[in-house]
């Protein structure tokens, strides 16, 4: 059981973890702590930091950059593990976070889905096997057409893990329609398809002398990241300080 | 039962398909025609059209560009349909076929396989309820890490299908990563991987709210193309004058 | 702009509906009626049929089969179209409502969904060009693990809309690993997979020399379901009395 | 470079290896040996073991179990290792390879491809993590309609190496349409689709909440077989006595 005080509570991934925790035995939220106080919760909700005085095993953060250094300042005074799923911190921020990390334990991840973070695991381990076996690797993703960015951070980030496993020999190929040419043994191809309101898909081909192996991952909801969030300050609530992501989680 | 020439018997493609018209008890190629004689064959081969005088129904061509102009000519010479493989005519040599099928059946397609036609016969269809109602449609299609061209000339003829269907409204988006920007409406992105071995796939999303609709084709090998041109002869045989498409075999 | 009466309306369907209508410029809900009155809606709610005197161009129905006999009665009383999407009605209930589309127009189907009905209808298009060229039909479909029956009512339909438009020339198999035995040419077979909270995907496959072409349909939530009634509903506004399906509306 | 000797090379694997090492530039066929000597082949052919005196690396067996006792003890007279790919060996030959493994390395496995052995690792890897963390495991294979079992030995082996690595918990379910009832947790769902020519296709999903994530495996050709042979022969050059598998190939 590990009890948990939400910052960012009243916002949508804080909505969608408090319904989370209210289903799970081994979690429960203690707190809430939101500038915006507009929602009806099973918790106490504070609009500030200062005013939460409640005890608690770890604190879960899914708010905005600019709410970030209260928490990490918070985090510090009370000695409480942080999970920091909040993204587009800026390097000053990132410096403090590491900083902070000497003294508490501090979980940050490009993605808090259990299963994604599977696939980045899997991705790396098939290309130690097949990549070094000459097979080709591909990439597809699918994401709603609201979308501003491609391809998605999640295609990159399984890219960048097989290129870490890999020695970083390849290179990422986001276009194949400009040039008429052959594809070259090192890259990396990264496509995007865009429609309706897909939620995210990640597809890794390796494509060898008459087979494909396939890696995928679909998500049906963002409650993954969330559920991924809970796994996470049960993990972190016995760690000593330092730096952690969910791949440490995963074992 | 259709009797068949084959022209180009000695090509991949001629002999993909005596393999496979000597296993089909509806199809027989009475004769070869190829300019090479280096394959043995269980009919008759000549060296040229001239010196083939053998009794058919049909003519199949699966040569090159420049033999065209010869299989023409001797189809028209002994009024007998021509199903044509041959890709990358001329325009001479296109408006020569037309000419020409004002007096014989003669049948050009861009894909010969019963399969593909049959999916640009289904994603036409499929626009015309699921893009009316508003559904995003993007292509993505596979091949080889030989191929030079992206995207494949059928991943093409799938999005042509289907704005021909809807009054042309849709333009191509090739690639996504060039700039920041959300998905327009009146956009077929198509999307080109590549990599091993791959014969060839091809796949229609139509993304909605809340749903996806899928249509794939997979080739396994170049047979299709083969099994394709025998059927197209069957249907040949008996038709009039005129220029038909693989979309008139499948009715 | 079709005027709807949700019969239903604090159901987990009539929620959904009443989300989807309230972003809809050409649908609104002007009345629900529901036995339970616990929720907050943005129209009046009525806890009988006989209380609602609304003015409303289409009665839409997601209730449960005990409460159909009213909702008939009350759309012939009030000569009103009526969009029928409770299941699991009594044959008595079944001949009522046959009764009743002799004076109003009705729309029932087996699914609502727009995306379904198009896999129905492409399906049944695929298998009069591939089944009658001896291609294999098999149909996979996944669900949640909470799901009782196995293959899914959908699955089902499809295989049914396939059979009819091949004058029911083929059985369904539903366990392949009971026999050792090759496959028979008039086989569907149907199978199906349970995990999660998948919350419905159904492919159909048609398998031949060398090539496979597949139809895919993926829900990702029940809004689809919905999103379909109200389609049905401006449908039916305008048609004369007489029964009427999914398929109908789609064109 | 391996040299090797080809037990079964005008058997239809002996000439898809013989293929294959003929465009490999670190692999050599140096002898055949076949009791049919039928075919034309780019090295010597002998119609028996005693007969075959050339030198090599390694022997690859292709054939038919009554021919195993004869390699057998030939590979043991000449100190040879031994690449064992004929399936369907007796209890009797399976103690005989065992004890021959203390003298000569031996490698034989149930699937030869690199692509599938591949899967197998990968599947038992993300079975530790998600089938850990409560994701419900199935699998789905696609095949021929020529075969006859059903699921195919492949597809038990996926299962196997999944139970392998979580302590034996899992039962495999093959039918889940005899019964009216909700999945269980400690199920593996094994699905069969028969049709066409599919060579071999093998789907691994570990479905949580709100995403999955899928391992998928495809076969073009009995290549990889072919292929998967002579990376042993490469491999089990330099080995000490013993018995080893295609999952040591792969490290």
């Amino acid at each position: 059981m590990v009890k948990m005080i939400m910052h960012g509570c009243n916002g949508a991934m804080g909505q969608v973890i408090t319904k989370l925790a209210s289903e799970d035995n081994d979690a429960e939220i203690v707190a809430g702590i939101d500038c915006a106080d507009n929602r009806e919760n099973p918790y106490p909700v504070f609009t500030s930091c200062d005013a939460c005085d409640v005890d608690a095993d770890v604190i879960v953060d899914f708010s905005v950059a600019q709410a970030v250094d209260g928490v990490l300042a918070y985090a510090l005074k009370r000695k409480m593990p942080l999970v920091l799923c909040t993204t587009g911190l800026s390097d000053k921020q990132l410096e403090d976070v590491k900083a902070a990390s000497s003294q508490i334990p501090v979980l940050r991840s490009a993605n808090m889905s259990l299963g994604v973070n599977t696939v980045f695991k899997l991705a790396a381990a098939a290309a130690k096997i097949l990549g070094e076996a000459g097979y080709d690797i591909e990439i597809v993703e699918k994401h709603h057409n609201k979308k501003m960015d491609a391809p998605s951070g999640t295609a990159l980030a399984i890219a960048d893990a097989i290129n870490e496993a890999m020695d970083h020999r390849y290179t990422y190929k986001l276009d194949r329609s400009a040039e008429r040419a052959k594809r070259e043994a090192n890259e990396i191809g990264i496509q995007a398809v865009r429609g309706g309101t897909i939620v995210g898909e990640h597809e890794v081909f390796y494509c060898g002398q008459d087979e494909v192996i396939e890696i995928k991952h679909t998500a049906y909801s963002k409650a993954i990241f969330g559920k991924g969030a809970i796994q996470a300050a049960r993990f972190l609530k016995d760690q000593k300080p330092g730096m952690y992501q969910m791949s440490d989680v995963i074992g």
